[in-house]
């Protein structure tokens, strides 16, 4: 292991308990002594925050112009936040980066070899050392989000729209089988987090 | 000539009275009878406003991400403004484009590739019929900027950043004489109108 930390992303569609998730990770990963950000996008730094909330709060956006914002906010957040901080041997656990793009995106029609592109540009060949996704059934991912307050602009999209995010999810896990895997979410959250920490504990020798 | 309208751009550095011109073009197009839509960037569509108050009001950005930004708001504009207007036969003059991204951000470090790999996500091939670049030497041009109030962070930099961006749009001109026309802006506006006029009467027989 080189003094270079570990970016840790979490990824899936709604309702998966991604952010629970994250945050036990983080302060699991904490308690075993390292040095920790927890963090989640679109966001993370000031810039970012601000283009999250042209994101959210606004549009729509043409989805071209819609993933270059996301890509604007990432490249913020790589550079002045998630970078810094691997490079000083933290370790990033990351609520959504470029695939949730992907998924999301690319389920409303943004090309893939657009998204590909501005992937380059952005990040430069950058990608996490590993993305756990959380993968639970469209239906029981809605309920649970269903449950929450505030449903946002994609909870509030169609079946259709959700079955296309999770194939996509699931495709990039298959594509990419070094760098992914795949998280049976649909457990209650010991199991979730049981299953996370079996993936770090293969991938990179950390006990959780 | 088709019945696609005509898209002209002005370009150039502070105090080149783009502004001023970009008016009396546009009152003289529609007092030949031609619909006109003036408009500037970054902006131009709500969406793509609230990118430019970010761009003004925040940052410093990553140049990366401020190009994405720009090119982002450039997408919206082009796609909900811009091309529509010239599809229903209408004429756009547009004060800035492209060019001020490369040749501002390109001051500023941007590598051109970077930009050219932009411009090719968000553009799509699309460029100006005409460019009309307004140059003057950078001394004139701070010394008419700093007469109006309200400098803004362009406005700010030194000299040798200007004198980047004047080198950046005439090489720009010189590579591309078929899109890009160079003014002299030196003079007064009533000569500076009848430079770009001129150019309008060869290119496009419109008289003004």
């Amino acid at each position: 292991m080189t003094g270079r930390g570990r970016f840790i992303t979490l990824e899936g569609g709604e309702g998966a308990g991604k952010s629970t998730q994250a945050r036990r990770l983080a302060a699991a990963l904490a308690a075993a002594g390292l040095p920790v950000l927890r963090t989640r996008e679109p966001g993370g730094t000031p810039g970012a925050e601000r283009i999250r909330d042209l994101l959210l709060g606004h549009g729509p956006w043409d989805s071209v112009a819609e993933a270059m914002l996301h890509f604007a906010a990432r490249r913020e957040h790589l550079v002045r936040s998630i970078r810094p901080f691997l490079e000083a041997g933290g370790w990033v656990v990351c609520d959504r980066f470029a695939d949730s793009t992907l998924a999301y995106q690319g389920a409303q029609g943004l090309p893939r070899d657009v998204w590909a592109r501005l992937a380059d540009v952005a990040l430069e060949g950058f990608a996490p050392d590993v993305t756990l996704v959380l993968d639970l059934p469209v239906e029981a991912g809605m309920a649970r989000a269903a449950a929450r307050s505030g449903a946002d602009r994609y909870e509030r999209m169609g079946m259709d729209f959700h079955l296309k995010v999770r194939a996509a999810f699931l495709a990039i896990a298959e594509a990419e089988p070094g760098r992914c895997a795949v998280v049976d979410a649909s457990r209650g959250p010991d199991a979730v987090f049981a299953g996370m920490a079996g993936v770090l504990r293969e991938r990179f020798g950390v006990a959780l």
